[in-house]
């Protein structure tokens, strides 16, 4: 099945990753963690993600899942259910440059009625090579936005 | 693995449902499909969500994704990304019978710029034994609230 021309810019993207990442945040402990990311392509205009994370001991801790858009070959638009009760739009724009990209996201976020409160996201995307690095920061509980989450990612398959 | 105990109003719902559906809406014409749902266990107090969708030729058509989680015995949130560039998060009510569930749920949804604009959905989700009838609705593109998929599916797998 040939890639849908609209994800040309995150072909190298298709496929699984995984690696160690961190994670901090006024209101708790440091922490870190093991992650594993997948970007699949399914024939049509997007990428189907998912994302878990576990604690050092093997301790299942975060997912995530949505879709990764392309539209007119500079603007990403990440769209994020997440199980902790909100809906996260993230838009922005991609960078390409001779080996991966830069991708840079601001999201709208909803929150459910009993979820903890997220103001607004930014998501960090670069690819050089086999390497995603991921960065990911918060407004929330009264924090203005604020580093959360990195995370550095190897490729496993594509 | 036993189920989250928060998950117990909904423990019938774990599996994987398949069945016909049909769509309406008057911007467009109707048209049938075939529906596959699976609600997943994974040891939190949600279930993965994820669906997909083909015309009766088997063309794939829709997918979505998401989590539902429950809140209190009551209430009912179903946070969702959807691939043509919206989230979606419904939040409402599960009543309970005998032999399954009421769900009706209203939600708040984003659009990203390049998306069609929907502005506001209904979903509801109706259990009786080993049928699962799904209805949703929805105000977009300028057209005020108004129904346009219904699909009846049955259990595969629990």
């Amino acid at each position: 099945m040939s890639l849908n021309p609209a994800l040309e810019p995150v072909r190298f993207l298709v496929g699984t990753w995984r690696g160690d990442g961190a994670g901090e945040y006024p209101t708790i402990d440091s922490f870190t963690y093991t992650e594993e990311v997948s970007f699949v392509d399914v024939g049509k205009p997007f990428l189907v993600y998912s994302q878990r994370t576990w604690s050092p001991e093997g301790r299942p801790l975060h997912i995530e899942t949505g879709y990764l858009r392309v539209i007119k070959y500079e603007t990403i638009e990440f769209v994020l259910a997440q199980p902790t009760g909100q809906t996260e739009l993230a838009e922005g724009t991609i960078d390409l440059h001779p080996t991966g990209f830069d991708i840079e996201l601001s999201s709208t976020v909803v929150n459910s009625a009993s979820a903890k409160q997220v103001d607004a996201t930014r998501r960090e995307l670069h690819l050089a090579g086999d390497t995603l690095t991921t960065s990911f920061a918060m407004a929330a509980v009264g924090v203005e936005m604020t580093h959360h989450l990195s995370a550095t990612l190897v490729r496993q398959s594509s």
